[in-house]
Protein backbone atom coordinates (compact mmCIF):
# COMPACT_ATOMS: atom_id res chain seq x y z
CA UNK A 1 0.00 0.00 0.00
CA UNK A 2 1.15 3.53 -1.05
CA UNK A 3 0.94 5.15 2.42
CA UNK A 4 1.76 8.73 0.81
CA UNK A 5 -2.18 8.64 -0.61
CA UNK A 6 -3.65 6.47 2.16
CA UNK A 7 -6.75 9.00 2.90
CA UNK A 8 -8.36 7.04 5.64
CA UNK A 9 -9.59 8.97 8.61
CA UNK A 10 -7.39 9.71 11.46
CA UNK A 11 -8.79 7.06 13.84
CA UNK A 12 -8.25 4.03 11.10
CA UNK A 13 -4.82 5.10 10.55
CA UNK A 14 -4.07 5.36 14.42
CA UNK A 15 -5.88 1.99 14.68
CA UNK A 16 -2.89 0.47 11.67
CA UNK A 17 0.06 2.40 13.48
CA UNK A 18 -1.30 0.75 16.99
CA UNK A 19 -1.22 -2.43 15.84
CA UNK A 20 1.92 -2.76 13.77
CA UNK A 21 0.31 -2.25 10.33
CA UNK A 22 1.60 1.14 9.84
CA UNK A 23 5.23 2.30 10.60
CA UNK A 24 6.38 4.74 8.38
CA UNK A 25 6.59 8.82 7.84
CA UNK A 26 3.53 9.85 8.24
CA UNK A 27 3.58 12.93 5.31
CA UNK A 28 0.95 12.91 3.46
CA UNK A 29 -1.56 10.94 5.60
CA UNK A 30 -4.98 11.66 6.68
CA UNK A 31 -4.95 15.06 4.46
CA UNK A 32 -6.75 17.67 6.46
CA UNK A 33 -5.76 16.82 9.92
CA UNK A 34 -3.44 18.25 12.32
CA UNK A 35 -0.35 15.88 12.74
CA UNK A 36 2.07 16.77 16.43
CA UNK A 37 5.65 16.66 17.80
CA UNK A 38 5.51 14.71 20.85
CA UNK A 39 8.07 15.35 23.75
CA UNK A 40 7.26 12.90 27.26
CA UNK A 41 8.72 13.82 30.51
CA UNK A 42 8.32 13.27 33.98
CA UNK A 43 5.85 15.10 35.71
CA UNK A 44 8.76 16.66 38.19
CA UNK A 45 10.01 18.60 34.97
CA UNK A 46 6.84 19.00 33.31
CA UNK A 47 5.89 22.86 34.79
CA UNK A 48 9.41 23.48 33.34
CA UNK A 49 8.26 22.13 30.11
CA UNK A 50 4.91 23.80 29.62
CA UNK A 51 7.12 26.93 30.71
CA UNK A 52 9.56 26.37 27.83
CA UNK A 53 6.71 26.21 25.35
CA UNK A 54 5.04 29.39 26.83
CA UNK A 55 7.92 31.44 26.45
CA UNK A 56 9.20 29.79 22.61
CA UNK A 57 5.44 29.58 21.17
CA UNK A 58 6.71 29.79 17.93
CA UNK A 59 8.87 27.00 17.86
CA UNK A 60 7.12 25.25 20.74
CA UNK A 61 2.88 25.59 19.96
CA UNK A 62 1.67 23.08 22.52
CA UNK A 63 -1.77 22.30 21.07
CA UNK A 64 -2.63 19.49 23.74
CA UNK A 65 -1.04 17.92 27.12
CA UNK A 66 -1.75 14.69 29.31
CA UNK A 67 -5.37 15.35 31.44
CA UNK A 68 -3.05 14.31 34.61
CA UNK A 69 0.46 12.39 34.71
CA UNK A 70 0.28 8.79 33.86
CA UNK A 71 -2.58 9.62 31.58
CA UNK A 72 -1.68 8.22 28.50
CA UNK A 73 -4.59 10.05 26.66
CA UNK A 74 -5.11 12.94 24.84
CA UNK A 75 -8.77 13.84 24.43
CA UNK A 76 -8.38 17.03 23.47
CA UNK A 77 -7.00 16.06 20.03
CA UNK A 78 -8.92 13.16 19.74
CA UNK A 79 -10.83 10.09 21.46
CA UNK A 80 -8.92 7.30 21.50
CA UNK A 81 -5.72 8.67 20.99
CA UNK A 82 -2.79 6.71 23.07
CA UNK A 83 0.46 8.52 23.05
CA UNK A 84 2.17 5.63 24.15
CA UNK A 85 1.42 3.57 20.76
CA UNK A 86 0.25 6.03 17.96
CA UNK A 87 3.07 7.24 16.94
CA UNK A 88 4.90 5.22 14.16
CA UNK A 89 8.33 5.21 15.58
CA UNK A 90 10.05 7.31 18.88
CA UNK A 91 13.15 8.49 20.28
CA UNK A 92 13.89 7.45 23.65
CA UNK A 93 16.62 9.95 25.47
CA UNK A 94 18.61 9.28 28.23
CA UNK A 95 20.72 11.95 29.80
CA UNK A 96 20.31 14.22 26.84
CA UNK A 97 21.24 11.36 24.10
CA UNK A 98 19.14 9.70 21.89
CA UNK A 99 19.87 5.84 22.76
CA UNK A 100 16.82 3.98 21.01
CA UNK A 101 13.89 4.24 18.42
CA UNK A 102 11.27 2.19 19.93
CA UNK A 103 7.89 1.47 17.74
CA UNK A 104 5.46 2.27 21.15
CA UNK A 105 6.11 2.80 24.67
CA UNK A 106 4.27 0.44 26.39
CA UNK A 107 6.91 -0.91 28.41
CA UNK A 108 8.91 2.50 28.80
CA UNK A 109 5.58 4.31 29.84
CA UNK A 110 5.50 5.51 33.63
CA UNK A 111 2.84 7.07 35.91
CA UNK A 112 4.55 9.86 36.02
CA UNK A 113 5.25 10.25 32.54
CA UNK A 114 3.31 13.71 30.87
CA UNK A 115 2.75 13.76 27.54
CA UNK A 116 2.94 17.04 25.06
CA UNK A 117 1.64 17.59 21.25
CA UNK A 118 3.30 20.56 19.58
CA UNK A 119 1.70 21.56 15.94
CA UNK A 120 3.96 21.16 13.38
CA UNK A 121 5.02 22.09 9.80
CA UNK A 122 2.96 19.17 7.96
CA UNK A 123 -0.53 21.90 8.78
CA UNK A 124 0.73 24.71 6.78
CA UNK A 125 2.50 23.20 4.03
CA UNK A 126 -1.01 21.45 3.56
CA UNK A 127 -2.42 25.35 3.19
CA UNK A 128 0.56 26.56 1.18
CA UNK A 129 0.42 23.85 -1.21
CA UNK A 130 -3.45 24.52 -1.35
CA UNK A 131 -2.52 27.90 -2.48
CA UNK A 132 -0.29 26.98 -5.44
CA UNK A 133 2.80 27.59 -3.70
CA UNK A 134 5.65 24.82 -4.20
CA UNK A 135 6.66 23.00 -1.19
CA UNK A 136 10.72 22.03 -2.22
CA UNK A 137 10.92 19.41 0.07
CA UNK A 138 7.86 17.74 -1.00
CA UNK A 139 8.10 17.94 -4.93
CA UNK A 140 11.73 16.30 -3.92
CA UNK A 141 10.12 13.91 -1.85
CA UNK A 142 12.62 14.32 1.20
CA UNK A 143 12.39 15.24 4.58
CA UNK A 144 12.31 19.17 4.96
CA UNK A 145 15.89 20.55 5.88
CA UNK A 146 16.25 21.58 9.15
CA UNK A 147 19.32 24.09 11.01
CA UNK A 148 20.53 24.88 14.51
CA UNK A 149 20.62 28.45 14.66
CA UNK A 150 22.14 30.99 17.01
CA UNK A 151 18.41 32.29 18.01
CA UNK A 152 18.39 31.26 21.47
CA UNK A 153 15.03 30.08 23.28
CA UNK A 154 14.00 31.56 27.08
CA UNK A 155 14.89 29.23 29.23
CA UNK A 156 12.93 27.46 31.73
CA UNK A 157 14.31 25.18 34.22
CA UNK A 158 16.70 22.80 33.25
CA UNK A 159 15.17 23.59 29.15
CA UNK A 160 16.98 25.60 26.81
CA UNK A 161 18.94 25.63 23.27
CA UNK A 162 18.93 27.05 20.48
CA UNK A 163 16.07 27.54 17.95
CA UNK A 164 16.15 25.16 15.47
CA UNK A 165 14.39 25.94 11.97
CA UNK A 166 13.30 24.49 8.98
CA UNK A 167 13.75 26.07 5.13
CA UNK A 168 11.74 26.15 2.61
CA UNK A 169 13.29 28.12 -0.77
CA UNK A 170 10.60 30.17 -2.94
CA UNK A 171 10.56 33.34 -4.96
CA UNK A 172 9.71 36.61 -3.09
CA UNK A 173 6.58 36.78 -4.19
CA UNK A 174 5.66 33.57 -2.71
CA UNK A 175 6.92 34.01 0.23
CA UNK A 176 5.32 37.08 0.74
CA UNK A 177 1.98 35.12 0.32
CA UNK A 178 3.72 32.04 2.47
CA UNK A 179 3.96 34.78 5.27
CA UNK A 180 0.04 35.87 4.98
CA UNK A 181 -0.84 32.34 5.36
CA UNK A 182 1.11 30.97 7.98
CA UNK A 183 0.17 34.20 9.71
CA UNK A 184 -3.40 32.69 10.47
CA UNK A 185 -1.64 29.49 12.22
CA UNK A 186 0.21 30.32 15.23
CA UNK A 187 -0.13 27.30 16.40
CA UNK A 188 2.08 25.44 13.71
CA UNK A 189 4.54 28.04 13.99
CA UNK A 190 3.13 30.34 12.36
CA UNK A 191 5.12 32.99 10.04
CA UNK A 192 8.68 32.61 8.94
CA UNK A 193 10.91 34.09 11.52
CA UNK A 194 13.31 34.79 8.81
CA UNK A 195 14.19 34.97 5.06
CA UNK A 196 17.33 35.28 3.16
CA UNK A 197 21.07 35.15 4.50
CA UNK A 198 21.34 32.08 6.25
CA UNK A 199 24.61 33.49 8.31
CA UNK A 200 22.06 36.40 9.94
CA UNK A 201 20.87 33.40 12.47
CA UNK A 202 23.80 31.50 12.59
CA UNK A 203 23.53 29.02 9.82
CA UNK A 204 27.17 28.43 7.69
CA UNK A 205 25.85 26.49 4.82
CA UNK A 206 22.49 25.34 3.47
CA UNK A 207 24.00 22.74 1.53
CA UNK A 208 24.03 20.75 4.77
CA UNK A 209 21.46 20.63 6.91
CA UNK A 210 21.93 19.13 10.61
CA UNK A 211 18.51 17.24 10.46
CA UNK A 212 16.02 16.08 7.39
CA UNK A 213 17.74 16.74 3.97
CA UNK A 214 19.31 19.36 1.17
CA UNK A 215 16.64 20.48 -0.91
CA UNK A 216 17.76 22.62 -4.40
CA UNK A 217 17.59 26.33 -3.85
CA UNK A 218 17.15 28.33 -7.18
CA UNK A 219 19.12 31.52 -7.90
CA UNK A 220 15.92 33.78 -7.85
CA UNK A 221 14.76 31.96 -4.59
CA UNK A 222 15.40 32.60 -1.04
CA UNK A 223 15.61 30.59 1.71
CA UNK A 224 12.22 31.18 4.10
CA UNK A 225 13.02 29.70 7.83
CA UNK A 226 10.25 28.40 10.01
CA UNK A 227 10.86 27.98 13.79
CA UNK A 228 10.86 24.02 14.01
CA UNK A 229 9.02 21.65 16.27
CA UNK A 230 12.53 20.06 17.02
CA UNK A 231 13.88 22.91 18.99
CA UNK A 232 12.71 20.79 22.12
CA UNK A 233 14.48 18.12 21.16
CA UNK A 234 17.94 20.18 21.41
CA UNK A 235 16.32 21.23 24.58
CA UNK A 236 16.45 17.78 26.03
CA UNK A 237 19.71 17.62 25.11
CA UNK A 238 20.13 20.34 27.49
CA UNK A 239 18.13 19.47 30.23
CA UNK A 240 19.50 16.15 30.35
CA UNK A 241 17.10 14.43 32.06
CA UNK A 242 17.68 10.67 32.96
CA UNK A 243 14.82 9.44 31.04
CA UNK A 244 12.41 11.01 28.24
CA UNK A 245 10.87 10.08 24.88
CA UNK A 246 9.62 12.01 21.60
CA UNK A 247 8.30 10.77 18.26
CA UNK A 248 11.01 10.58 15.57
CA UNK A 249 11.52 13.31 13.56
CA UNK A 250 8.78 12.60 10.46
CA UNK A 251 7.04 9.98 12.18
CA UNK A 252 3.70 12.23 13.82
CA UNK A 253 0.65 11.62 16.22
CA UNK A 254 -2.24 11.91 13.89
CA UNK A 255 -4.89 13.56 15.49
CA UNK A 256 -9.16 14.45 14.81
CA UNK A 257 -8.27 18.09 14.37
CA UNK A 258 -8.71 19.52 11.21
CA UNK A 259 -5.66 21.46 9.77
CA UNK A 260 -8.79 23.91 8.77
CA UNK A 261 -9.65 24.29 12.70
CA UNK A 262 -6.14 25.83 13.47
CA UNK A 263 -7.00 28.90 11.32
CA UNK A 264 -6.93 31.89 13.56
CA UNK A 265 -8.58 34.19 10.84
CA UNK B 1 4.90 76.70 12.79
CA UNK B 2 6.05 73.17 12.27
CA UNK B 3 4.07 71.71 9.97
CA UNK B 4 5.41 68.07 10.41
CA UNK B 5 3.46 67.98 14.22
CA UNK B 6 0.42 69.96 12.94
CA UNK B 7 -2.28 67.56 14.86
CA UNK B 8 -5.36 69.91 14.06
CA UNK B 9 -8.34 67.85 13.00
CA UNK B 10 -8.36 67.37 8.94
CA UNK B 11 -11.15 70.21 8.06
CA UNK B 12 -8.84 73.08 9.80
CA UNK B 13 -5.73 71.71 7.92
CA UNK B 14 -7.96 71.35 4.62
CA UNK B 15 -9.46 74.87 5.43
CA UNK B 16 -5.87 76.22 5.64
CA UNK B 17 -4.41 74.21 2.70
CA UNK B 18 -7.69 75.98 1.22
CA UNK B 19 -6.88 79.06 2.30
CA UNK B 20 -3.11 79.18 1.39
CA UNK B 21 -1.98 79.58 4.74
CA UNK B 22 -0.91 75.42 4.16
CA UNK B 23 1.26 74.53 1.09
CA UNK B 24 3.52 72.03 2.15
CA UNK B 25 4.35 68.69 1.90
CA UNK B 26 1.33 66.38 3.93
CA UNK B 27 3.62 64.21 5.69
CA UNK B 28 3.05 63.73 8.93
CA UNK B 29 0.15 65.96 9.22
CA UNK B 30 -3.20 65.26 10.77
CA UNK B 31 -1.78 61.82 12.21
CA UNK B 32 -4.41 59.30 12.01
CA UNK B 33 -6.27 60.23 9.21
CA UNK B 34 -6.22 58.75 5.67
CA UNK B 35 -4.01 60.87 2.90
CA UNK B 36 -5.23 60.22 -0.68
CA UNK B 37 -3.53 60.16 -3.76
CA UNK B 38 -5.59 62.35 -6.42
CA UNK B 39 -6.59 62.09 -10.17
CA UNK B 40 -8.68 63.98 -12.16
CA UNK B 41 -9.77 62.92 -15.46
CA UNK B 42 -12.41 63.67 -18.08
CA UNK B 43 -15.57 62.27 -17.94
CA UNK B 44 -15.47 60.82 -21.10
CA UNK B 45 -12.36 58.26 -19.50
CA UNK B 46 -13.87 57.91 -16.63
CA UNK B 47 -14.89 54.38 -16.50
CA UNK B 48 -11.75 53.37 -18.29
CA UNK B 49 -10.01 54.78 -15.65
CA UNK B 50 -12.39 52.83 -12.50
CA UNK B 51 -11.44 50.34 -14.59
CA UNK B 52 -7.77 50.78 -14.69
CA UNK B 53 -7.81 50.91 -10.60
CA UNK B 54 -9.88 47.53 -10.76
CA UNK B 55 -7.44 45.64 -12.37
CA UNK B 56 -4.73 47.27 -10.62
CA UNK B 57 -5.65 47.28 -7.08
CA UNK B 58 -2.36 47.40 -5.53
CA UNK B 59 -0.99 50.35 -6.90
CA UNK B 60 -4.54 51.87 -8.11
CA UNK B 61 -6.38 51.28 -4.23
CA UNK B 62 -9.87 53.47 -5.04
CA UNK B 63 -10.84 55.11 -2.18
CA UNK B 64 -13.75 57.33 -3.43
CA UNK B 65 -14.55 59.05 -6.53
CA UNK B 66 -16.70 62.21 -7.86
CA UNK B 67 -20.34 61.61 -7.02
CA UNK B 68 -21.21 62.74 -10.39
CA UNK B 69 -18.65 64.65 -13.61
CA UNK B 70 -18.49 68.48 -12.64
CA UNK B 71 -18.60 68.00 -8.69
CA UNK B 72 -16.00 68.69 -6.94
CA UNK B 73 -16.97 67.06 -3.30
CA UNK B 74 -15.88 63.39 -2.26
CA UNK B 75 -18.46 63.13 0.22
CA UNK B 76 -17.68 59.88 1.63
CA UNK B 77 -14.19 60.98 2.61
CA UNK B 78 -15.32 64.16 4.15
CA UNK B 79 -18.25 66.38 4.03
CA UNK B 80 -16.70 69.61 2.99
CA UNK B 81 -13.44 68.39 0.65
CA UNK B 82 -13.52 70.33 -2.24
CA UNK B 83 -10.75 68.64 -4.85
CA UNK B 84 -9.75 71.79 -6.84
CA UNK B 85 -8.89 73.42 -3.39
CA UNK B 86 -7.45 71.13 -0.68
CA UNK B 87 -4.52 69.36 -1.81
CA UNK B 88 -1.41 71.72 -1.28
CA UNK B 89 -0.16 71.54 -4.63
CA UNK B 90 -0.89 69.82 -8.39
CA UNK B 91 -0.15 68.75 -11.07
CA UNK B 92 -1.03 69.42 -14.43
CA UNK B 93 -0.67 66.99 -17.78
CA UNK B 94 -1.61 67.79 -21.19
CA UNK B 95 -1.21 65.07 -23.91
CA UNK B 96 0.72 63.07 -21.73
CA UNK B 97 3.46 65.82 -20.28
CA UNK B 98 3.47 67.38 -16.52
CA UNK B 99 3.21 70.77 -17.65
CA UNK B 100 2.31 72.99 -14.67
CA UNK B 101 2.02 73.26 -10.63
CA UNK B 102 -0.97 74.95 -9.90
CA UNK B 103 -1.75 75.50 -6.06
CA UNK B 104 -5.38 75.24 -6.69
CA UNK B 105 -7.46 74.11 -10.19
CA UNK B 106 -10.71 76.43 -9.69
CA UNK B 107 -9.94 78.07 -12.70
CA UNK B 108 -8.77 74.56 -14.05
CA UNK B 109 -11.81 72.83 -13.39
CA UNK B 110 -14.41 71.78 -15.78
CA UNK B 111 -17.60 70.46 -15.47
CA UNK B 112 -17.23 67.26 -17.06
CA UNK B 113 -14.14 66.24 -14.37
CA UNK B 114 -14.41 63.52 -12.36
CA UNK B 115 -11.79 62.90 -9.40
CA UNK B 116 -10.60 59.70 -8.05
CA UNK B 117 -8.93 59.74 -4.26
CA UNK B 118 -6.44 56.47 -4.14
CA UNK B 119 -5.05 54.84 -0.77
CA UNK B 120 -1.69 56.22 0.02
CA UNK B 121 1.37 54.78 1.86
CA UNK B 122 1.57 57.45 4.26
CA UNK B 123 -1.47 55.43 6.12
CA UNK B 124 0.56 51.88 6.25
CA UNK B 125 3.74 53.40 7.36
CA UNK B 126 1.82 54.93 10.29
CA UNK B 127 0.67 51.29 11.31
CA UNK B 128 4.50 50.62 10.69
CA UNK B 129 5.67 53.21 13.07
CA UNK B 130 2.85 52.22 15.05
CA UNK B 131 4.86 48.84 15.53
CA UNK B 132 7.56 50.07 16.19
CA UNK B 133 9.26 49.75 12.46
CA UNK B 134 11.92 52.47 11.43
CA UNK B 135 10.90 53.71 8.43
CA UNK B 136 14.04 55.06 6.72
CA UNK B 137 12.79 57.70 4.83
CA UNK B 138 11.15 59.13 7.45
CA UNK B 139 14.62 58.45 9.37
CA UNK B 140 16.66 60.52 6.84
CA UNK B 141 14.38 63.35 6.41
CA UNK B 142 13.12 62.92 2.65
CA UNK B 143 10.33 61.57 0.49
CA UNK B 144 10.77 57.62 0.23
CA UNK B 145 12.36 56.48 -3.31
CA UNK B 146 10.57 54.95 -6.38
CA UNK B 147 11.02 53.34 -9.49
CA UNK B 148 10.03 52.47 -12.06
CA UNK B 149 9.77 48.56 -12.55
CA UNK B 150 8.98 46.04 -15.93
CA UNK B 151 5.87 45.01 -14.26
CA UNK B 152 3.31 45.78 -16.18
CA UNK B 153 -0.04 47.02 -15.24
CA UNK B 154 -3.36 45.30 -16.67
CA UNK B 155 -4.52 47.97 -19.13
CA UNK B 156 -7.73 49.74 -19.47
CA UNK B 157 -8.92 51.97 -22.48
CA UNK B 158 -5.67 53.97 -23.10
CA UNK B 159 -4.44 53.27 -19.31
CA UNK B 160 -1.33 51.54 -19.08
CA UNK B 161 2.27 51.33 -18.13
CA UNK B 162 4.67 49.60 -15.77
CA UNK B 163 4.50 50.00 -12.15
CA UNK B 164 5.87 52.18 -10.21
CA UNK B 165 6.89 50.97 -6.44
CA UNK B 166 8.07 52.40 -3.46
CA UNK B 167 11.01 51.10 -0.92
CA UNK B 168 11.75 50.87 2.61
CA UNK B 169 14.84 48.77 3.31
CA UNK B 170 14.44 46.71 6.23
CA UNK B 171 15.77 43.54 8.04
CA UNK B 172 14.27 40.24 7.60
CA UNK B 173 12.46 39.72 10.75
CA UNK B 174 10.71 43.72 10.29
CA UNK B 175 9.76 42.65 6.56
CA UNK B 176 7.94 39.46 7.97
CA UNK B 177 6.17 41.86 10.19
CA UNK B 178 5.86 44.86 7.61
CA UNK B 179 4.04 42.04 5.51
CA UNK B 180 1.62 41.12 8.31
CA UNK B 181 0.81 44.52 9.09
CA UNK B 182 0.47 45.95 5.54
CA UNK B 183 -1.65 42.81 4.93
CA UNK B 184 -4.87 44.08 7.08
CA UNK B 185 -4.61 47.10 4.82
CA UNK B 186 -5.79 46.64 0.87
CA UNK B 187 -6.76 49.87 0.02
CA UNK B 188 -3.53 51.74 1.01
CA UNK B 189 -1.30 49.11 -1.41
CA UNK B 190 -1.42 46.23 0.94
CA UNK B 191 1.27 43.70 1.43
CA UNK B 192 4.66 44.44 -0.26
CA UNK B 193 4.86 43.06 -4.23
CA UNK B 194 8.05 42.16 -3.41
CA UNK B 195 11.78 42.00 -1.46
CA UNK B 196 15.27 41.97 -2.33
CA UNK B 197 16.88 41.25 -5.83
CA UNK B 198 15.89 44.65 -7.29
CA UNK B 199 16.87 43.34 -10.80
CA UNK B 200 13.64 40.77 -10.26
CA UNK B 201 11.47 43.48 -11.23
CA UNK B 202 13.55 45.88 -13.64
CA UNK B 203 15.03 47.91 -11.14
CA UNK B 204 19.10 48.26 -12.31
CA UNK B 205 20.16 50.37 -9.44
CA UNK B 206 18.46 50.94 -6.04
CA UNK B 207 20.80 54.49 -5.44
CA UNK B 208 18.87 56.27 -8.37
CA UNK B 209 15.48 56.40 -7.73
CA UNK B 210 13.04 57.56 -10.53
CA UNK B 211 11.52 59.88 -7.77
CA UNK B 212 11.69 60.56 -4.24
CA UNK B 213 14.89 60.18 -2.69
CA UNK B 214 17.79 57.41 -2.23
CA UNK B 215 17.88 56.10 1.38
CA UNK B 216 20.53 54.33 2.90
CA UNK B 217 20.44 50.68 2.94
CA UNK B 218 22.08 48.75 5.90
CA UNK B 219 24.18 45.41 4.76
CA UNK B 220 21.69 43.28 6.63
CA UNK B 221 18.81 44.65 4.99
CA UNK B 222 16.85 44.04 2.42
CA UNK B 223 14.92 46.16 0.01
CA UNK B 224 11.15 45.84 0.34
CA UNK B 225 8.62 46.66 -2.28
CA UNK B 226 5.48 48.23 -2.12
CA UNK B 227 3.16 49.14 -5.12
CA UNK B 228 3.35 52.84 -5.40
CA UNK B 229 0.17 55.46 -5.67
CA UNK B 230 2.50 57.12 -8.50
CA UNK B 231 1.31 54.78 -10.96
CA UNK B 232 -1.33 55.95 -12.36
CA UNK B 233 0.67 58.92 -13.33
CA UNK B 234 2.72 56.76 -15.45
CA UNK B 235 -0.55 55.41 -16.95
CA UNK B 236 -1.50 59.17 -17.70
CA UNK B 237 1.70 59.46 -19.64
CA UNK B 238 1.10 56.10 -21.44
CA UNK B 239 -2.79 58.23 -21.96
CA UNK B 240 -1.72 61.16 -23.72
CA UNK B 241 -4.74 62.91 -22.29
CA UNK B 242 -5.34 66.46 -23.86
CA UNK B 243 -5.73 67.77 -20.11
CA UNK B 244 -5.98 65.70 -16.65
CA UNK B 245 -5.22 66.88 -13.09
CA UNK B 246 -3.39 65.06 -10.25
CA UNK B 247 -1.85 65.81 -6.93
CA UNK B 248 1.65 66.83 -6.42
CA UNK B 249 3.66 63.94 -5.05
CA UNK B 250 4.01 64.15 -1.22
CA UNK B 251 0.97 67.03 -1.37
CA UNK B 252 -1.79 64.70 -0.46
CA UNK B 253 -5.00 65.20 -0.22
CA UNK B 254 -6.52 64.67 3.74
CA UNK B 255 -9.34 63.37 4.42
CA UNK B 256 -11.90 62.44 7.58
CA UNK B 257 -11.69 58.99 7.27
CA UNK B 258 -9.42 57.35 10.12
CA UNK B 259 -6.49 54.66 8.63
CA UNK B 260 -7.61 52.60 11.65
CA UNK B 261 -11.01 52.30 9.25
CA UNK B 262 -9.33 50.76 6.52
CA UNK B 263 -8.01 47.94 8.64
CA UNK B 264 -9.86 44.79 7.63
CA UNK B 265 -8.81 42.53 10.24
Amino acid sequence: MNHSVDTSPPHLIRQRIRSGDFSDVTSGVAPGYVQCNLVIVPADCAADFMSFCQRNPKPCPLLAMSPEPGDPTLPDLGVDIDVRTDAPLYRRWENGCATATPTNLMDAWQDDHVAFALGCSFSFEEALLAAGIEIRNITEGVNVPMYRTDIPCQPAGAFAGNMVVSMRPMIPKDAIRAIQICSRFPSVHGAPIHFGAPEAIGISNLDTPDFGARVTVHPEEVPVFWACGVTPQMALEQAKLPLAFTHYPGYMLITDTRNAELAVL
